[in-house]
Formats: C-alpha cells, structure tokens, sequence
C-alpha cells in the first residue's frame, strides 16, 4: 500500500468510523458468541501472499464486529467509562504517523505499583539509617501497606509484586476509610513490631464509588512516615469541575497522585496521568548505573506519545466543555437514583455522588443474580455487579459520550420490564 | 464534532499523514530545539473554551514538529527500529473507534518483570515444599537471577523490582552468554547457599545484536530448575524468515519468550508478544481471592485492542512480504558494513547477522565520540552509540521502512566527509 492507496483507503476508513459511532446504539451492546467462536471464522495461518483489502474488510463486519462488546455504545453501563471523542481519535492518528516513542519514567496505570516500590525502598533506606545492623530481607519481612478493604485490586497485586505484606482497612457505612480504624490498626502493627510504609487511598473506589476521608489519613500517614498515594482513576477526571474539588480536601498530604483521563475525560484508552510530590523519591528508587542509562535505559520506560490527544482534547472542548461533560454524567446518574428511588421494590446501596448507581431489588442475593443474569442475556444494556456488606449490587455506571436521558429512561423500562417478568415466576 | 465534522476533519487528517510520511526524508531527522522549548510555545493553561480546530492543526506544525524526532525518516538509524506501516495505521484507526477494552494478563513489553516473578514465585513454593521450616523472607534473601552482561537493562529493572539478586553473566568474544561460564557461576553460588532461579537470555542484545547461546544455556537451566526466559525483542521478528531459524535452536528448552512486532513487523507501537510454555505458572503467581477475580479484577490487566493490527498487517503483506521486508534490511545492514569494511580507517565491531551494525573508527573513544557528536549535531541522519568491551562503537541499526539502498550510501558518504573534517582538524 502506498501513500496515494492510504489516502483512498483512510478515507474509506475515516467513513467506516464516523457510520459506526453514529449508529452504535442500533447495535446489540454485549456480543452473541461464545469465547472462542473466531478460531472457526478465521484461517489458522497467516496467509503466505497478500490478502485483498476489501476482503480483509469485509471480514471486519463478518468475523470482528460479532464479538465486540460496545464500550461506546449509549447503553453500556458496566465497569466505568472508556472515554473516546472525535478530536482524540483524530490526534491518535496523527500519534500513530508520528510514531515517535516518548521515553518516560511512569505516568502509567501502574502507578500504584511503581508508587508502592519507592515507598519500600524509601522505608528500607530510613530504617537502615537508624538500624545499620538489619538487613534488607529482615526489614523487608516486616513492611506492611495498607489499603481500604474496598480498593482496587490492583493494590494487592502491586503488594504481591513488591513482597510487601497488605492489609485491608474496614469502610465506615459509607465504604470509605477513616482515620479511627487506620489508627487503630496502626497501632497494632508497630506494637507487633511490623514497619507501615505505604497507604494506597482511593478516591471513587470501583465498586461504588466512596471516597477515603484523606483530610484524616493523610496527617496520619505523614505523621508516621507512611507514603501516602491517591488512586482517583475514575473520579480524578470529575475534580475539572470547582464543585467537586471539596473532595480532594487533605490532598495536601499526599506523595502521590493518580487517575485515568482514559476512563471520564474524553481521551481515548489509554491514558494515565501520575503526579508525585518528590521527584527524586521516584528516580532514587529505580536508577541504576548511570553510563549505562545514558544512552539505552531509557527504552523500558518507553510511552506512547499521549500528550497529543489530551492536548486535541482539551482544546477542542475548553475546560467548560469538559465541565459540561462531567456534570452531564453526574446529572444523568441522579436522573436514574431517582427512577430506582420511585419504585419500592428497589433500593440504592451507596451514596450516588458522581456517575455511578449502586442499586439492587430488596430481597435475595440470588434474586439479584437472576436480575443481571436475564438483562446479560438480553443485550440490550449492559451491566456488572459488585459486592457491598456481603450483599449482590448492580453497578450502574454512565459510560459512552452519547448516552442522553432516553437511553436512561429505556434502561430503566428495560429493567423493571425484566423484574417484572422475573417476579411473576413461580419459585422467583 | 459531530459524525460530520469528524468526516471532513478525519479525511483532512488522513491527507495529512499521508504528505508527512512520503515527505518524510526532507525533514532533518532530529530536532534542534532545546528541552523545554515547548513551554513558551503553549499557554500554561487548557483553554476556558473550545480552540478552532484549524488553529490547532497549524499549532502541530509552529509548536509539535520542531520538536519532534522523525523515527520514520529513512536517515533515522538509532536504536532498532520503531516498526509503521499505512494497512497497522489505518487498524489503528478502527482499534481506536471501537475502543473495546482487551481484557489479558500479560504479552506486554514488561514481559521480563511478569516471567521472572512468576519464577520468584515458584521457586519459593518449592524450596518450601522441601524445607518448611524456612520462612519466605529467608528463601526470597537467597534467590539469584542471571542474565548476559550484554543483557537490556530491564533485566536488571525486573529483578529490582521483584527484590532478588541479580548477577551478570560475563559474554565470549561476539558479546554472547556460553554454557560453560554460566555454569561456572552456577556451581559458586550453589555452594555458597544461593537459590538460582531465572536466566534471562538474549537472541538480539540492544548493544550488538548478539545471540545467547541457548542450546548451551537451555540443558542446564531445565536441570538446575532454573526458568529460562528468553527477550528475542528485536530478532524476533526475524525468525519468519526460515533462514534465520537456526538460531532459535534451543527454543524448546525455554520457559517463556518475548518479542516486539512493534520493533520489526511492520506493525506500529505498542506491540509485544509473550509466550509461556505453563500457562498455569503465570496464573497461579498472580491469583487472587476467586471472587474478587470475577467481576473486576482483570481490569489491571487492560490492554488496547492490539490483535486488529497484527491481523490488518499479515494480511496485507502475508508472510512473503514481511520475510522480503526483514530480508531487505538485513541486505541494506549487509550494504553498509561492505562500505565499512573497504575503509581502512574503520573497524566492524561485532558480527553482523541482522540490521544492525556495530563499527567505530580505529583509534581512541574520544575520537569516536567526537564523530558521534558532530553526526548528531548536522542532524542528517540519527544514530546512538553502545560500549563493547570497552570501547566507544557507533551503531548504525536499519530501522525505517523505506530506508533504501540509496540512504544507506549518502549515510556513508555523510560519515565519511565528517570523518574526514575531523581528522583533518589539528590535535583531532
């Protein structure tokens, strides 16, 4: 393919993009095939010579397509958002021309993990200071971290990679963190002779979106030279809005900072920002030989180059775009808490404070279960749940750039139409 | 941007790269701009409201481009290749309409950090299956990890991360990791209490293109229940040509293998390929709690939509058009190492077996340096340097696609006429 053909066939493609976005609500959101229906679809090897382009896509249509889930489709409710707009994408095909590779140090979704890592080489490096006699494995034997029992779980993934013990602070009624019981515990462990080190904070946990009361944590943590990290990866796109910026009170205290603009702030996956208080925390604990890193280390912290769809992005929308967006969402997640509200035989597990309901009919776990499973099976929305004081919720989580009042007005018919099916049954 | 707007602008954008690929050759290669230089450029803050799209189409061009190295530019020689082509960009476009979020454990470019702690983590299950009395700390305190001194960094990084010990295997004469000096190690660190548990082998090291020889490597890392992982992420790609397969003799020795289409199939960042020979190895280092698991836990284990690339690239190349492409630059690596050779002032510092090639002048690293800084400084072509046996080496890696015989001779004639100013200078 030369660059004349690319222009005929980009164009076709730039076509294909803007027919299936604008019509991707005419589309089942959740896919009718079973794990592995491609491997009959498609030959098991590649072909030797060239294959025809129109042949590869129409194949697209014939053997992709039937097996995407759509993230961007209007009724899609699950997870949270995958942002996309038109200015990212077009961005993101200039980024893939440009195709130059930015070489950085993090700013990744794995923040917590590289976070986790100074902060064990920070602690370790303190305690030697003041206990030249211990060794590394001894003191590494004896770090604790500590996240909310409702965190992500990636935190305790980042704390089995780093071999770091983890423990879950219990959630107040709300499923958030306090100081009281991280205290407690606190105090505990060191009586017991273990060393605190790192607290992984959530603000906007994934299950229902409770925010750690980090005005209480932080001095705490400070206090007790414990690095503080901030996982705000769906709600940290909200803090755009003056509102919503109460809730990052005692931010101050922090050591780091994350979330994901590729989750709620129009920027197509991915994309993760991390800020970090002391630079140097950061680069100490990883650097290593400097001839070395000079001219080669660089590439494994190799990054796609972002920055331009975030920059396409925010000019393209203006900060009062992207405000609009946020608020649009939020306005959109209180228009469905008051349809569940409406209705006696539902009720709403968890404070509704930005673009996710956690909502469940009264009654069974089992009940629940059957709920989700028929609105699964239907594929007309799309849904996942979570787990909340031992009980089966439904996360309700506004999602695709296009999803308007009608398509949480039709969720909402769809539901109650499907629960009441469902209690008519015998044997419910 | 609605549907329509993205029509035009996405066919404007398309032209776009179109014109930036094919004009590509007449831009310098590398930038003239000083770090930082961006900042005067942008205002320090996101616009309050929406910019016009075509200020920021010609802000590409006044504030992006000046600062941009074109890894794209036939005259780019510097690190390996950063693989592109239009059928990987136009499957690009589409990967990012649909958006679709992949949900995977592993295959990425961190394939060094997950395989080596998947063995961290089978090593100490079965030192404790035999040795209960032994605590993880003390078993964690004894494993050692091995790689080539030629070895990629994130060897390094990885087993930092993973909090084992590290040590470098010393290379023979064409910069590769024997059997017999391995096993020597070996042997020193068993008596001396060691635990060895991984061996990171190298076909295609960053520095020189050398070749572990894993035929040797392999026996003893199955006898010694050592994992052999093995980072082919350049070379990788190679091994589609038949000729090149011998030198993945010893494969079925290993546990895991990486490599990069991204680097040499054409298909553009990010792309990287893992296998493990035990797919339970991986998953059983990394599970947690099964209910946690459900419903939200893979999503740390995101990844973009990579697969649509690949395919959109094998089919249309197929698999003589990429074994031709790999051939072409290996022939052109071939072509410049000729026109070394025939100058006596140079040397050719390691094997040439595919594109890249390792030479220097004959005479002091300050000579060579200076040749380096006077290469980048003219901006013509790019190029990064590598230490062998302690020497400075310049080296010049085949890496654009449309990198053709004839850049290959002006490179040489740029070196040459550079060359020859420098020597000509008095106390050069």
């Amino acid at each position: 393919m030369d660059a004349e053909e690319f222009r005929r066939r980009g164009m076709e493609m730039v076509d294909y993009v803007a027919n299936y976005l604008e019509n991707i609500e005419q589309r089942p959101v959740y896919p009718d095939v079973e794990p592995g229906y491609l491997r009959s679809l498609i030959p098991t090897e590649a072909p030797l010579e060239p294959d025809n382009y129109d042949d590869i896509i129409k194949d697209v249509d014939r053997v992709i397509m039937p097996g995407v889930t759509h993230w961007h489709s209007p009724y899609f409710f699950a997870y949270f958002p995958a942002a996309t707009s038109y200015p990212a994408l077009l961005a993101d095909m200039l980024c893939g021309a440009i195709g130059c590779i930015g070489f950085s140090w993090s700013t990744a979704s794995e923040a917590t993990l590289v976070t986790l890592l100074a902060a064990r080489c920070k602690a370790v490096r303190r305690v030697q200071a003041s206990n030249p006699e211990k060794s590394e494995a001894e003191i590494l034997s004896k770090l604790v971290a500590y996240t909310s029992e409702q965190a992500h779980c990636s935190v305790e993934r980042a704390s089995l990679i780093g071999g770091a013990m983890i423990k879950k602070v219990p959630t107040d009624n709300n499923y958030a963190v306090g100081g009281d019981m991280f205290k407690k515990m606190l105090e505990e462990d060191k009586a017991a002779g273990l060393i605190p080190f790192y607290f992984c904070a959530t603000l906007g946990t994934t299950a229902s979106c409770a925010f750690d009361r980090i005005t209480e944590l932080g001095p705490i943590c400070n206090k007790e030279n414990i690095w503080m990290h901030i996982d705000a990866a769906y709600a940290g796109s909200a803090f755009i809005c003056p509102e919503f910026r109460p809730l990052l009170n005692g931010i101050e205290f922090a050591d780091s900072f994350n979330f994901n603009p590729h989750k709620w702030l129009l920027i197509n996956f991915d994309c993760s920002t991390m800020w970090v208080k002391k630079r140097e925390d950061l680069i100490g604990a990883f650097k290593m030989e400097p001839l070395y890193l000079k001219h080669e280390n660089q590439e494994s912290g190799k990054k796609r180059f972002r920055s331009l769809k975030m920059w396409f992005v925010f000019r393209m929308y203006g900060i009062q775009g992207l405000q609009a967006y946020i608020r649009k969402h939020v306005g959109l997640a209180k228009e469905f808490e008051s349809l569940v509200r409406a209705d006696k035989r539902f009720e709403i597990c968890a404070e509704v404070i930005m673009g996710l309901v956690c909502f469940r009919l009264k009654g069974s776990n089992r009940l629940n279960e059957l709920l989700l499973k028929r609105i699964t099976k239907s594929r007309e929305i799309h849904l996942v749940p979570c787990q909340l004081s031992g009980r089966f919720v439904l996360r309700f989580a506004i999602c695709a750039r296009t999803t308007d009042s009608r398509h949480i007005q039709q969720a909402w018919r769809h539901i109650t139409q499907l629960t009441f099916e469902i209690l008519q049954e015998p044997n419910h």
